[in-house]
């Protein structure tokens, strides 16, 4: 039987609702694929479920052949587990919490590491047992800050995650391996194009992180790709150095006046032009040392300055600087603390000054010193003076000041080389559709999870973690396939196989469209039926190309002559065909 | 492929976990089937999945049979679409509520009702878009104050339910009956054993309902029957009043000493001792008004005692009285109740005294009093004078006293005579699995959902809702199949079609094994094999027994002569049999 539209539970909007920001989110909405319930959060009508379905059922079959085994963990999770592990505090404001009438903490579970742990834990107990990899398709929740998008950035979303436990690193390399595959077979199937990036393993204690990202201009993720191969999110592109120089004879520091020069343009321009370079070319903002002064607060909830020098033409990028100091959180420094620390005086910071350095533990402020890797030893500066209007010149680093450390913190940008000598490396935007990740022993540590190995002697098991986000696939497809007229689904996916459309007022046309109807259905094939009695062609046509499915065919005008129309709706191409041949076009 | 145990995610469990106080329990977690993960919050391993998705499987089959759509809902919901019903409040402590980092309101949802009818609302508008039937598979959310009997009673569980929608009153006829229709399908498919039982309507408004118990002695509901066909679940059994009596020529009630006789039992002895029925026949409890104190929480938080009169012989059902009185709450009245209220003399309180009316609206403490439909016009009873130690004897409703009301509030008992006249009813134990539901219009009037009718006036929408347990109905199945060795699943939800086990050192074994496992994937039967090397064949058997697979097909000693054994665990029969025969013995 074919699902009939004068049944089916959808109903198209003609126009973009206003909320909608991108073109997948909008034509969701449009096509009754799927409602908003609150931020984030939606409800999926038949047609959506239907594609949603089938996005499961291949990843289902490639975990299946990964050898992953499905489980179901609930969403509702009590506080301990994730309390052993301390994501209890770090998520922070990222998660949903609540509790029981008897005032029980509980978590709606953003992912699952911690359980899954414990299950194995509670099941397993010999190396003989790995290695092993199960995974779940679960709805997730996240409390967003800005969901956005759609379903690009949802506070309840579904997603596969799997878990690999091995007794030794060897094994975690392979059961990463085997699901790192299933993702491409995954992607590939999908008809999805993807970059596989190197990513931040950051406060994950892992050793290995990659993430799949899907370019496209609407993604929140950055990353990096060199004609050479590499590839990296920006989070985990690293710089690379300059090499350290000789400073023997170099002219000493000499701080000079520079009035009005708060800013970096400012200050090269006063330098150019009141203090120009000896060798008489112009001075850059590359020469310049930009000294920004960010606010950690760390787990505990102490807060603390640090201040990154970086070259005067980069900026720091928050991400990465979320990252580089992570699991603190950071944001810019405000005015109440410069105010507590009158040592920095805004716009003329530096490593030091005359009366002594003023940044780094050992000074008197003693805040932390931090500089970007192409601050190498000999590399000298123009920079603050920590005077208002005065800047230091030729102030070089290893002889006139020392940093508290390096910081993978300024911003990437197009054409730095790649760390790994493949060339220049040119800047995406990209949507994380998957992630994977050698988790190492931390979550085995934290709870407990030891097997018996070969000697029976009690080894910590090494785990991999692994995610793709079905709900955010399923709009990455409907925002990379779409057309100006609606959805276009790959036929993988598509709701339906074909589109079956009866237009006019003969009942010849509906006749000829039920029996087509009933011969795709005996073929194997999924049919959508437009049967809407009174609906003029232009309305069907409309609805059929905004509904997206790969295949229309039209009974109307000839379907006396046992002619139908054959609507390709990718190419666009749409010609006549005999009724009797139409079946064999399906494949 | 068959699954292999060598690999497949399981741990078999000796001993019947402390924890675990039914059967279902027991075994699902000695089998491996599920984890606790918190009370009333389970986790699903590979073989409970399984079953799970058969349960599903198959209630998605007959959902589409009936015509119904299958939608997806989040669990988390903003607090607005409840609270215009009315049912934020009216959960109480029932439901987990939550906030989000805005510090806007959000509830885990018990059930859909409200956004259901919102979404109709935002899809369709005319009469002709109707009938429409939606349903959903999803997990929902109820904080149990006690959770039990593993997934009888859950505070996540799984549920499939339906809601329809119609422009007239046989519209909704005809929609509840198909789903009806639909629910006594699937139990049949399932092979689960239910009883429909009238169930009280209640607060929601309705005009009909129905229950699907699952006769079970550790059911939670109680329900009764007639030998003539009448069923109903206690709280919507009927009274059979008895005729009201002309009370002239009655003698006047009398006040007499009944010293130290707080109890009905006391009261009946003291009575026949001292104070003889007339005619000569002994009094008995039945003789006697019983007037119990309820105290009412009603929704806006006022509280108020209510007294209850009903026949000595019989106790007030709280269960009942809860229907009664709903939507407040109730509970005996405490001691505290009692000093405010010194008109109230415990053991002796009656609706008449010598010095004025004590009870019911229109008396001196306002106290509403409200009786059993036993107690009609013209009936005669030993009660309380309101006073210490005296009963005032023939006091006659009608006469003497008047109700502010009749209420179903006693229990029922074994015997009591059906309201159809279908004869005595018998009580027994059951397990709601289903449930079929009139609202009406109740949802549809709070949230404004209206289509326009024939006549282009717009009508409110009439509404059913229908709900099957999938948890439960899993946990009820596996309750009424098992033996004292494990599981016993019907072949139609059991995780796999056949059990193949090999058994002993014999490489021919285990080879024959193999090939059998071949042979019966390619006939499409879903196999589990037992390939563990070095596990003794009793071990093997009795995790055979407990997993609960209804074919078993063991290669061992024979093997090596091209015969199997063949075991059918629900007859217990164990046959040897050719090897080349097997297959066609599974159907």
């Amino acid at each position: 039987m074919p699902t009939r539209l004068t049944r089916l539970f959808v109903r198209t909007l003609r126009d973009d609702p206003a909320d909608a920001e991108v073109a997948s989110h909008q034509l969701l909405l449009r096509a009754g694929y799927i409602r908003r319930q609150a931020p984030g959060v939606f409800a999926w009508l038949p047609l959506g479920l239907r594609v949603k379905a089938r996005i499961e059922a291949i990843i289902r079959e490639e975990m299946d052949a990964a050898g992953a085994q499905e489980v179901h963990f609930p969403a509702l999770l009590p506080r301990e587990p994730y309390e052993l592990t301390g994501r209890w505090e770090e998520y922070g404001d990222g998660i949903f919490r609540l509790q029981d009438r008897k005032g029980a903490d509980y978590l709606l579970a953003p992912t699952h590491e911690e359980v899954f742990t414990l299950l194995v834990k509670d099941l397993y107990s010999s190396y003989k047992d790995l290695p092993l990899t199960i995974f779940q398709i679960q709805d997730k929740y996240r409390d967003e800050a800005r969901p956005r998008a759609g379903l690009l950035r949802g506070r309840e979303f579904t997603m596969k995650d799997a878990y690999s436990f091995d007794a030794s690193d060897a094994g975690l390399d392979a059961s990463y391996q085997a699901q790192r595959d299933a993702y491409e077979r995954i992607f590939a199937r999908l008809g999805l194009e993807y970059v596989i990036v190197q990513a931040d393993a950051g406060a994950m204690g892992g050793s290995r992180s990659e993430e799949f990202l899907h370019p496209t201009p609407i993604g929140e993720d950055s990353f990096v790709r060199s004609a050479g191969g590499y590839t990296a999110n920006v989070e985990a592109f690293t710089t690379v150095a300059p090499p350290t120089r000789d400073y023997a004879g170099l002219t000493p520091a000499e701080v000079l006046d520079t009035p009005d020069t708060p800013t970096i343009q400012t200050l090269v321009d006063v330098a150019n032009a009141k203090h120009p370079r000896p060798d008489g070319r112009a001075w850059t903002a590359a020469d310049t040392l930009k000294n920004v002064v960010l606010a950690l607060t760390h787990l505990d909830g102490t807060r603390e300055l640090v201040v990154v020098g970086l070259p005067g033409d980069r900026e720091v990028d928050m991400k990465r600087a979320e990252v580089a100091f992570a699991p603190a959180e950071i944001e810019a420094a405000t005015e109440a603390d410069f105010l507590k620390h009158p040592g920095l005086v805004k716009g003329y910071i530096g490593p030091w000054s005359p009366e002594g350095a003023v940044l780094g533990e050992e000074s008197a402020t003693g805040i932390r010193f931090v500089v970007d890797p192409r601050v190498v030893e000999g590399s000298g500066w123009i920079t603050g003076a920590n005077s208002d209007g005065k800047h230091v010149f030729g102030l070089v680093a290893g002889r006139d000041f020392d940093a508290d450390g390096v910081v993978e913190a300024a911003e990437v940008k197009e054409g730095d080389p790649a760390p790994d000598g493949s060339g220049p490396v040119h800047l995406a935007r990209g949507m994380e559709i998957g992630h994977v990740f050698q988790l190492g022993r931390k979550y085995a540590d934290a709870l407990g999870l030891k097997v018996l190995d070969e000697n029976g002697k009690l080894v910590t098991v090494t785990m991999g973690s692994y995610g793709i986000g079905v709900t955010r696939i399923l709009a990455a497809i409907a925002e990379t396939t779409h057309d100006d007229r609606g959805l276009l689904w790959p036929k993988e996916v598509a709701p339906f196989d074909v589109h079956v459309v009866a237009t006019g007022k003969d009942a010849v046309a509906f006749d000829l469209a039920e029996k087509l109807c009933a011969e795709f259905e005996s073929a194997g094939h999924d049919v959508l039926y437009d049967d809407r009695p009174k609906v003029s062609p232009g309305v069907k046509f409309g609805d059929a190309e905004l509904l997206g499915v790969p295949i229309i065919v039209i009974a109307g005008r000839n379907a006396a002559d046992g002619v139908v129309e054959f609507w390709d709706r990718r190419s666009g191409e749409r010609r006549d065909v005999p009724a009797s041949e139409v079946a064999a076009l399906l494949g």
